[in-house]
Formats: C-alpha cells, structure tokens, sequence
C-alpha cells in the first residue's frame, strides 16, 4: 500500500509528521511489516528523532545551522537563494527515506521517537511525503 | 518475520552485530528479499562500515568525537548529562535504520562489510534493534 | 527481485545512477512497491540528490571535501592510501543504502531528484550495487 502526503512545516527546522503517517499504517490494517517514508524533495529531509523534550530537536537545529552556514563563499549554485545549498547539505547529512518496523499494528517507534520532516528553507513549501507499507 | 535483539554494547563506539542480524536471516529460511535493521533509540545508531582492521571504526568514532563535541555551549539540552545532546547530533548523522539484502539466503554484504550499533552514550545501556525480514 | 549492478564512476564525485536501476524496475514489471538500492562498498555511498544544475553536487562535493580532509593528523588507518579513511567517513555520513518507492511501474523520485553514487576514492573502482525491489 502507497499513500501520498502534502505536509507544509510552519518554519524551518523540525516538524513532527509521526501521527500523519501512523494514520496510514492504521488504514493499512496491516499487523506487522515495514513503513518506508519517503520524501519528493532534496532541500527537506526525513529524519526519526527525540519528540519529548523540544530542546533536542532545537539544538539539533542550531548545531548543523552552525556547520552549514548560508552564503559560504564556496558555494556556486547561488541562484534559488541564500538557504538552497545548505538545504541540499543538510539533505545529504540526514536522510530521503526513514524505514519504521511496524509490530502490533502499530509503528514500533521508541518511548521518544518520533517520525520529524527537516524543513531546510526559510520559506514555507508544499512538500511530497508517499508511505510505503509492505510486509 | 520480525525479531527484536536486546544488545548492550560494551562501551561508546562501534559495536559490531553483525552476527546476530546474520543469525534472525538464517532462522527465516528466506533465499532473496530484504533485510532491515532499525533501533529503537535516539542516542545510539546504525551503521554499515569496515569490520576488517579496527583502525578504520576508531579514527571514524575519533573523528566524530571531534565533530560533535560534549560541553558546547550552543546546547541547552542538558539535563541528561553532556553526552546526551552529542549522542542525537550523531544519530542524526548516521542512521536509525540499514537495509541490507538477502541472497541465496544470507545477507549480502561486501567482504569488508559489517552492521555496527554506534553507542553514543558513555554508560552501558541495553539497546533494542529490530530486525525485519522481507521479500 | 533482485539485480546487481557492476559500476565505475568516472571520477571521484557523484555520478547519477538513475537510469541503471529505473531499468531495474522496468524489467521488474511491478507496478507500485518499494525499491531499495545497496552498495557492497566503505569507501563509496549512495544518496538522492538534485540532478538538474550540476552545480549544486559539485558544491556538496566541495563543501564535503573542505569537512573531511585527507593526512588529518587524527588518522591511523592510512596503509590504503590518504584519500580511504576519508572516504569511510563520507560513507558513514551520508548512506550504504537509499529506497525510492515505486508508483505506476516507475520511481517516485521528485522532479528534480537522482539517485547517484558517490565514489569517495581517486581512483577508478568497479563497485557492486544491489537493486532490491519489492511489493
């Protein structure tokens, strides 16, 4: 089963998606198998991370803003703006795809993971995220 | 076939299973498909890496180490000790999840090839990984 | 089914990979699934990137190369040459496998998404890549 989903993150940086795509594998009824999420784009990640305390996510943030920096005079491709080279830094950094065990029906994520998109820009973008369940 | 491993690594590194996700595989009896490894954790990873001359895994945690430093006073998550915020940055760098695939009956990975759970906590902490066996 | 692929990338850098497993998946007949690609390697990774403006690899690539350095003085593992502790690094931090979900018989990638391989060393290696597709 594939599901597509459009996801707009309010701001740049984290934002949690795990409900959105538990609601997939619920519809999926399927009790135990694979979620493969994947997402369309390559200035926005996938990444599953601490969804307890927001100062994990947020210090996550600021320390990879800190080794990818915008207007590094080493970058060329320039023309889609000043967050577009980082974006695509910060992609090849994390992921495109995130694979969740599913047990029980249900995600076996951790006590505090949770399934987070990673909004690379400033601006706020439609995103295309397809679930995969399989078995 | 899913099967949850409980594994404790000895100390903050790599810590090679390669054997154990081997051992899942070779009890399903499946000849070709898809073998996924993911752990329920977000201050320790997954990693595929070279498991033949140990020098390779220790300049690779050393190099992290100097990346992704404990003490930085950009964090602001740090009520569960300087090693915690590190440990997330690493995750996010590596992996919470590796798939390798199955042929004639065994995981196919290269000959220098080996799964690695990177404990990225100083304590010895009891790790579940979930393997997922598919077609 | 599963397809293994013998590539040589031209020159250390990523080299698009996309058409080698789109073939895959052709040949596959599946019509929606998920499609998870492998290298059998620790010194070159795979990752899905921008392939339209050739400058915004070329400027990861920089940006990656100014990050992981050869002779680091940290290294220790450097009997295979300068440019292979590097490379397992570059490895660890982008990924050894990459899956694209399959939608009407086709890769789901995003407009302007490539799979590619990333060779991490000088010279010219033949590298093993495994395409696993699945339902």
């Amino acid at each position: 089963m594939i599901s597509q989903l459009t996801i707009t993150a309010p701001r740049q940086g984290l934002h949690e998606i795990s409900d959105q795509v538990a609601a997939v594998v619920s519809e999926s009824a399927l009790q135990a198998g694979l979620c493969t999420v994947f997402i369309k784009h390559t200035s926005a990640s996938l990444i599953v991370q601490e969804n307890a305390d927001p100062s994990a996510v947020r210090d996550l943030e600021q320390w990879l803003n800190r080794l990818v920096v915008e207007h590094d005079p080493l970058f060329t491709h320039t023309s889609e703006g000043a967050d577009d080279m980082p974006s695509h830094i910060k992609t090849a950094l994390t992921a495109t795809s995130v694979a969740v065990p599913i047990i029980n029906g249900q995600l076996a994520l951790g006590s505090w993971q949770g399934i987070f998109l990673w909004e690379h820009r400033h601006a706020r973008v439609p995103r295309t995220v397809i679930v995969h369940i399989g078995e």
